[in-house]
């Protein structure tokens, strides 16, 4: 068995985790307890100086993981799909400003479209942003996200898919963000994930839980250990895949949200220490 | 594109779609509107004579498609097994008298164990019962449910895992209950779908729709076009796989089941002509 975490060097928080804490607080308080690393919500630097904020975060000594999120390649017509790749330009050019080495894709679905012709339309997607990446030197994480959101969210839904889209996309700088909560369930997990290292691919590895019951298919998110998912041996696989980057905790909850954010923090790396 | 379906013939109503109507007034209501299927949760027939509630159907001209449900087979002691593969025996005996040729399976998982060990309980369950449906020629229907239930509901989550087990169970009596709202989403469908009828696997064929945005992970589906599954060409696949039995109409909805049942009847009969 995989042993514990017994220090924090690889604990990094989400800035959407302590969603009311503005980044400033975030980077403070995150610093403080010991967290090492951040990614962080486009939200988050809203009416900011990114480049100041970047450097903000790494005065605080923080690692910038990633920012999120880009995507949403998917759209009924020509000129919605144009303006999304517009808007991941914007992204992978603020991720560049900010010092943020991964812009993390929801890759996006309109609902009734079929999934096929979604999921060629987020390989095009990313394929005319490439160039952007190549020029910043930002990378791309394709998330997989759960069956529950193939509706609206992403029509990539398991890690073999994204796995596949890798391959075709032949890029070094696109790669896939794997988080528990979208692919725990999965048969093929291990296996999928053992190719993803294979290729190169695995960028990054996100945490939290599933609870049961889970009340809302959106902000119902447990922390780690509150749920079903078996966290430490994914990060075994994971770890076996050469991974060996940041644990990242994103947690959308409105249950937690509604917590004293401080009581919040030290329960997360409560958790963290005991399943992850 | 596979034609709209322009008679009932093939139309079945499972009980739990018209939740508040008891069992006679569901068959008295589903017979006068033309509806020709049904299939019955065990509630519907409880405290009243079996056998007798059967005839009672058949006697309305409806044709018994199957009962629903079994299944729930893990538990983390021998004993919760033993009281599992106990009810499902009864719930093979019911659909005897009856008179329904299959239960539909809700396989089951025990939260935070592991998936594969559920698997095999699952496996060994339906062993332990195979005898009584070799004694009274019930078959019954792994239900590959939605991946959102895989913490509580069941670890059998894609299509290709049911087919898999029915090719390691290898009895004529075991196949699949195909359902869109659980499987829409999968990009292996069209092949293992394919896959399920070479094995003579695929016995039945439920339809609704996921609605968007999906409120409930429980009780929120649509009726047929209300949501974003095609669901006409995933019946074309079920047909290019040999299967021509019934198409039924299974919708747990608070929304719906709080509508006057009579005018939500007629809404299935139109969507069930437009959409199915």
């Amino acid at each position: 068995m995989t042993a514990p975490l017994t220090d924090l060097e690889r604990l990094c928080v989400h800035t959407i985790t302590t969603k009311s804490w503005d980044i400033e607080t975030a980077a403070r308080k995150f610093s403080a307890a010991g967290v090492k690393g951040i990614t962080v919500w486009r939200d988050a630097y809203a009416n900011r100086d990114i480049k100041a904020t970047g450097q903000m975060l790494r005065d605080a000594g923080l690692t910038i993981v990633s920012s999120c999120r880009g995507g949403f390649f998917p759209g009924a017509t020509a000129a919605e799909r144009q303006t999304a790749i517009d808007d991941n330009r914007r992204a992978i050019e603020e991720a560049h400003e900010l010092g943020s080495p991964l812009v993390v894709l929801v890759c996006g679905a309109v609902p009734g479209q079929p999934l096929a012709q979604s999921r060629q339309q987020i390989l095009d997607g990313i394929a005319a942003v490439l160039p952007d990446c190549e020029a910043t030197g930002v990378k791309l994480g394709i998330e997989p996200l759960h069956p529950m959101y193939a509706d609206s969210r992403s029509a990539v839904n398991t890690l073999g898919q994204a796995n596949d889209m890798c391959e075709q996309l032949k890029s070094p700088l696109v790669g896939v963000a794997a988080d528990v909560y979208h692919l725990w369930w999965d048969p093929q997990l291990e296996t999928e994930i053992a190719r993803c290292g294979d290729i190169g691919a695995l960028f990054s590895f996100h945490v939290c839980d599933w609870r049961t019951p889970t009340l809302d298919l959106l902000n119902d998110r447990g922390l780690m250990g509150e749920g079903c998912i078996n966290i430490r041996q994914i990060r075994s696989w994971v770890e076996a895949a050469g991974f060996h980057g940041f644990n990242e905790v994103e947690v959308f909850s409105n249950r937690l949200w509604a917590m004293d954010q401080d009581d919040y923090l030290e329960l997360i790396i409560k958790a963290y220490r005991q399943h992850v």
